[in-house]
């Protein structure tokens, strides 16, 4: 029996271009073989999810086409959109789309994977996000805008005006950033779903239920969360050095496969002197502190910033508020999510692993039953 | 890097005590570490479920405790309950019982999963997928009946009428023997999501997702339905060698761990007999055929009769239509799902894999973007 590694780390579950992490030189690799960093300021989000699950970057034609398919698909359907208004308006909204989208992607019969489908499940996000939002502020839901992409369109859906141009480049920019990332948990979640030959909508309805943990998808929160705790830039110091001695974890640091700057934090930490400039002093300020910190403590590991960090910041210089940082996160990962389960239909063999038994083997002991 | 396992094959990916998967002896021993040969005959579902959850059997105070509880947890909550009735009634069993427990679970705060919504969640199984089938066949839904046995409130609900001790019995052994297995798909997809720091709703909903698939849960139905299709013993050797000169494989033959007879087929075989007489009859000759032709096609390969094969026949017997095969399957596992989701969190660590890069590595070419 080979060795038990605690969270598989290092175990590799499949072979995917999808998307690679290369921890080790702090590059994140998109299909096709695009660096982030490249592809982020020129490509919008409907463009990175055509070249996630084509494997090509869309010419015009093609770019419009997909454009064209995802705004006719924002509508929800009867199942969902009847799912949608019996919810607590109070519920996570995270908890609203896991439901919702389930409800959505509700078939007759059980039938394989299609990019068809990716598609409509991915357009439909925003409009369960937006929906999840205004019903918890109490105020009557939109129907989705045909005009406006996936970004601009999530805004209008909340909010029932177009945000500025600079606010959608940045939700946009966040949205290109965080399609996909190699084998995180959600991803491998759908991808093992997928593997016993289950459809899309579970697929991702587990996708999303793994995202809404706080060591994954939660963390962008968490990092929001303890940036409000910290308050001010002269409370820095003390917070975080209280929080270190009570052995407390810092929210938005540390990477399972990151061993220096994560790119996408680097770019996020960019926007985020535009978007947010007043969080951005302080999550600076933070950022610098708690970097010592962790230095002093464990020269040895790279507790490098990481992603959920400084998405905290552009997220709210987007003004999307802290409570939907996750449901935003999964309107991107979708595109991911979904790219990878039809990529994985092409060999699909069941994911079925070992484990090591620590219970006692069988002995001769009787039944200690209660009612016979 | 080491070496890709395709399903991961052999890769130890937990250490538990809840059950153990022998393949190479054929043995299945639960928590406490109780052949499931033993325990079976014995112990009901509440008695197995106690079992999983704690470790050890209950005694009589503790299972009427245990009893008492599930019971009391079998109604739904309001968004649950108006879920249901707003889901065609048309769609995938699986589909609705995804989403109407994605509703029951739904929550205002992200709690650590406990034993209580363990207990609670598995409680309202039956209910869900009572009510999924009436709502199928135009049928007004039922109340559960809290003086009836998780089994027995089953057929109560699906049916209006009380069943037979005999079926309850077939039943309740069905769900004994199916409450957990290793780390089987379902189970694992629902360690992968604890492993975030997610809602045992999360995993759960995951759980059923992966379950739904025909290389796992679906495969009762798929064994009953070709059953179905060879309709006779006069056609069992004609149809199996056409499909086996097809290259179709056999549904209910083979099994990832199983390197011989799997004991749960065994226990069923034999209630098959007096279950479903005429169907055993049709089941244990084309059993009989398709080990032979198997076999013969391939002599070093174990393909012994699964899990899947008998339970199709036993569950006819009770009278459970196939289309609910795979939610029953579901009604059993949950209480093993949520046992590993508990037990996981004593030690929980994200599981983030490794994968392989299939993809080109970044070069100097142009971004070809069609729209700046």
């Amino acid at each position: 029996m080979p060795e038990f590694s605690p969270g598989l780390e290092g175990v590799v579950a499949a072979e995917t271009a999808v998307s690679e992490v290369d921890g080790a030189n702090g590059r994140l690799i998109y299909r096709g073989g695009y660096l982030i960093e490249d592809l982020a300021p020129v490509a919008g989000f409907e463009e990175t999810a055509y070249l996630l699950w084509h494997g090509k970057l869309p010419n015009k034609t093609e770019l419009d086409s997909l454009r064209h398919q995802m705004a006719a698909a924002r509508r929800l359907k009867d199942g969902a959109r009847g799912s949608l208004s019996v919810l607590d308006p109070a519920i996570d909204p995270m908890d609203t789309l896991r439901t919702v989208v389930s409800a959505q992607g509700a078939a007759k019969a059980l039938t394989q994977p299609t990019l068809d489908e990716a598609i409509a499940l991915t357009a439909v996000f925003p409009t369960v996000v937006a929906a999840a939002h205004r019903r918890a502020k109490g105020m009557d839901l939109l129907e989705p805008r045909e005009d406006l992409g996936h970004a601009a369109n999530l805004l209008w859906m909340m909010e029932g005006k177009e945000a500025s141009h600079q606010r959608v480049h940045w939700l946009e920019t966040y949205l290109v950033l965080l399609a996909d990332h190699g084998l995180n948990a959600s991803t491998f979640t759908a991808r093992v779903i997928a593997s016993t030959g289950s459809d899309l909508t579970s697929c991702i309805v587990g996708a999303i239920g793994a995202l809404k943990g706080p060591a994954h998808g939660g963390a962008t929160f968490a990092a929001r969360t303890m940036l409000d705790k910290i308050g001010s830039i002269e409370n820095v110091e003390t917070w975080l050095e209280k929080a270190h001695a009570e052995h407390r974890r810092f929210a938005g640091f540390g990477h399972r496969v990151y061993r220096t700057y994560d790119p996408r934090a680097k770019i996020l930490r960019e926007l985020a002197q535009t978007a947010a400039p007043d969080l951005y002093r302080l999550a600076a300020h933070t950022e610098e502190v708690a970097l010592k910190i962790l230095h002093e403590a464990h020269p040895e590991r790279p507790n490098a910033t990481n992603v959920d960090f400084w998405a905290s910041v552009v997220l709210t210089g987007v003004g999307i508020p802290k409570e939907l940082f996750t449901c935003v996160f999964a309107t991107s990962r979708v595109a991911g999510w979904t790219a990878h389960v039809l990529e994985s239909l092409a060999d699909l063999r069941i994911i079925r692993p070992a484990s090591v038994w620590k219970g006692p083997q069988p002995g001769v002991k009787p039944l200690p039953l209660a009612n016979r």
